[in-house]
């Protein structure tokens, strides 16, 4: 990820792939990759164009934007290093995994701080130089909670937030401060299994497949937009407990991906859906 | 298949693969192949035994149920062609591939009749001298649907019955005539868009994976028993009518394997779970 | 499949997809779907574009040649049913596979003929009404079977060969008849267990997964460019036996996978490898 | 893992699982699981027993041994720690997965060493409180290296080696210390790309998956019992770089796969195939 990104969401109409790739030639950018989706239901166009090259970068975004219809959504994303906010709980498999990945510069972000309604995990974040605070949740209201949260995050001013394995309900006025930019990973490959205890509810059910759901949040529980899904395969010789641990591995591997897809603005929505070029 | 398998289910005490493995070799049997289960929730005891070479086959039965303790399902089940009837309704891709498997003699199972609610398929089944009768649907109350059925059944007195993509829900009364006897395949992964039109309902969702799913039918629409689950990954490309494409090649496979381990006596039932031994 | 299709491979220079894009606006088509790839060793351009409601067809070649650089491999592909024969030697279960798709009007391609060097399978292609020719390659020389071979196919002018299990090797004289025209199902991961006998070298070496490999037949043996290839679990219960029966399942799904993408052009050759656009 | 487990090799012959549950019935012993298999091959019999509650536990090997035929090799296995020695280069993923796994009482192993043919990894080590020692390889020769890992190794008497991407060959003489104890990763699906750079072989092969194999180390580079394997489904947009990137999360899992089955006793060797009882 050293090239800018142009990333256009509009209305379709025909043409719109030979005006745009002629406002970069004619910046003289060279197209490293491209890729187009027209949504058949709602006859909207996305599209992602890393290219290289290109001159009077500043302007550019004004030049396609002159191309492009009424309420056209475009940005012309340079490379960056995005701050992330990490909140956990005291599980640790997911934030080991995107720490040891931020250590070893895998994505392109900043951790800026971790956040953990228990303690259990400091020592961890502590191993990797990365923030650790402390927002108990236990014996205050959901209301306190989260006003503990802001007043930790407001100064970061965090730009994403991961919530690894962070195992509580944000209210509509926390989530509206972060639209769209809160990233969740769900125990379950949903919409199956929503809700509190996954693993417990998939025992009783005796299904022969687990997975998890990387999705963005949004104000109904476990039912914001899908980003990652994976399942593996399981049999009645599994206990709760032991499809808990088995899950992890797929849990880590789910929320790192949507995380790196995220980071690299491979990600558009479309009302509920993701649109993702990978 | 062409060993007898012992089957036994009861509640678990010590000693009880001794005694039973004490019986099979003072018959002289050569043990194959063995598994055994505990349910820890219930503490039930789950064993198959594929053996050789056992003499007084007729009196194993009986000095096995005298090992062990009191309710328990025991069975010497011989190598055994059962009678299969297939419902269907106009999809062909889940009854083409069972018509095939039989051809090949890669079932131990005679297909002794297919019903449909509609003709389409009626070509299909001849191809392969498979006796058709068409049981309609439209126009009449279930009720009266299902004496048709069952007239046509009833006479062909089948074992099994396999509904490959047959698309209507069948009412207590009927099930309770074949109870744990019935296989259907669900074209999702349960219980995750249980009912009508799962693809659609996947395709709203913004799903990144699709499944499918075999299950025993019980009272309770999509409820039962599930024996087999697999999925595939899809993407925001796929519209409903490519989900439904897609997903064809995972339904006939999910509902072959679960009809070859439903015919070679590898599924027990524990509560509403399968344990399977394959 | 009722669109026409543009298909580029030329080398790579800026401006290219804004020419092409310029051609298709001028003749008033409005893209469906888009997909380019620049390979990164070679430098070539790979261009797949659906479109509709374009005029004056018959002249879109020679126009769009016009913005191209020297070199350029360029069609554009209305839709068609190909002519396709299929040889098999004594297995069903791709045949089977593929008359069941073709018969369902899953495939844009006509079944012109089956060529077996057995004559097994001759019941199987009769039930669906298609050609059976037997070349039998026992008890005669490589060069009078393939003699028998170009007998056969010569009349009928398939354009795309597709071995569904055809067991036997194919002289580099055959196949330059059909350049990248002859598809192959290999029962095994490629490179691995290339040859004869993949499934008991498979065992013999103690893998724990089994897979099919599709790909274009060269003049190396089993080295053609790769288009599909799926693997499938398997553990130290199965015999050479077992593996073969389990790699059925894997094996028809590959083959009509990359049968259906090379019938929709989907696949382009770049040197030994394959980019496809699905 | 808090129960002993028995674990049986030997020829087969009639009730042998008769005789050795007998023995442990008297002992009052209660069979939480229990596994067997047969090699149809070398008609050699397996046998994993995990139980509760014996008496008599010094005395049950002897009374065991005493019910088996000739040649068997047999063991009452305690619940016990192992010492483990990670051998790394300079790739992190492998090593990261197994000290996350290790801090968190995943794995029933001590990590007594971390040894690195390169100094890179000496922080990361650092981290988690495991030593490091560097062992350069480069500008000596494999003679002297390999002394030096002696040197550092014999004094700590691991009862495993892990090669988390330790990348150079070990010599007999080496491998012969720890017969059947070095477990190693590689990054293809082996037998396919042994040997240096399996991910440009990859490449340049077109492979549609890669993926990786941890077996024991013998003799024969990249030849030794294969313990676990998984794939990743790629296409032609990877290059051998983001191929390598691609296939960390494979290989980080399938070796702490591996490592887990081997601690908790659950794979027997069978000729050079294995034998798992998971």
């Amino acid at each position: 990820m050293k090239n800018p990104v142009l990333l256009v969401s509009c209305d379709d109409q025909r043409g719109l792939i030979h005006s745009i790739t002629g406002v970069l030639l004619q910046a003289g950018a060279n197209i490293i990759s491209n890729q187009e989706f027209v949504d058949p239901e709602s006859r909207r166009f996305f599209m992602r164009t890393e290219f290289e090259d290109a001159q009077g970068l500043e302007r550019l975004d004004e030049t396609i934007r002159a191309v492009l219809p009424a309420r056209a959504e475009m940005r012309v994303q340079q490379p960056v290093r995005r701050r992330v906010a990490v909140m956990v709980s005291k599980e640790h498999h997911c934030l080991a995994d995107i720490l040891v990945r931020h250590a070893y510069e895998e994505l392109p972000a900043d951790l800026i701080a971790i956040i953990g309604n228990h303690d259990v995990l400091r020592p961890l974040a502590k191993k990797f130089n990365v923030p650790f605070f402390l927002a108990a949740s236990s014996d205050v209201s959901q209301e306190t909670h989260e006003a503990e949260l802001v007043r930790i995050l407001a100064p970061l001013a965090p730009e994403l937030l991961v919530l690894a394995k962070y195992m509580r309900i944000l209210s509509p006025a926390f989530i509206k401060r972060w639209p769209d930019r809160i990233l969740n990973i769900h125990h379950s490959f949903l919409p199956a299994f929503a809700g509190a205890k996954p693993y417990h509810q998939a025992f009783q059910r005796g299904v022969k497949v687990i997975g998890a759901t990387a999705h963005f949040v949004t104000n109904e529980l476990d039912s914001g937009p899908i980003i990652v899904q994976q399942v593996i395969p399981v049999d009645h010789s599994h206990t709760p407990q032991s499809l808990i641990q088995a899950g992890r591995d797929v849990e880590q591997m789910v929320l790192s991906r949507a995380l790196r897809l995220l980071l690299e603005d491979r990600i558009f929505l479309c009302g509920n859906r993701t649109i993702i070029f990978d």
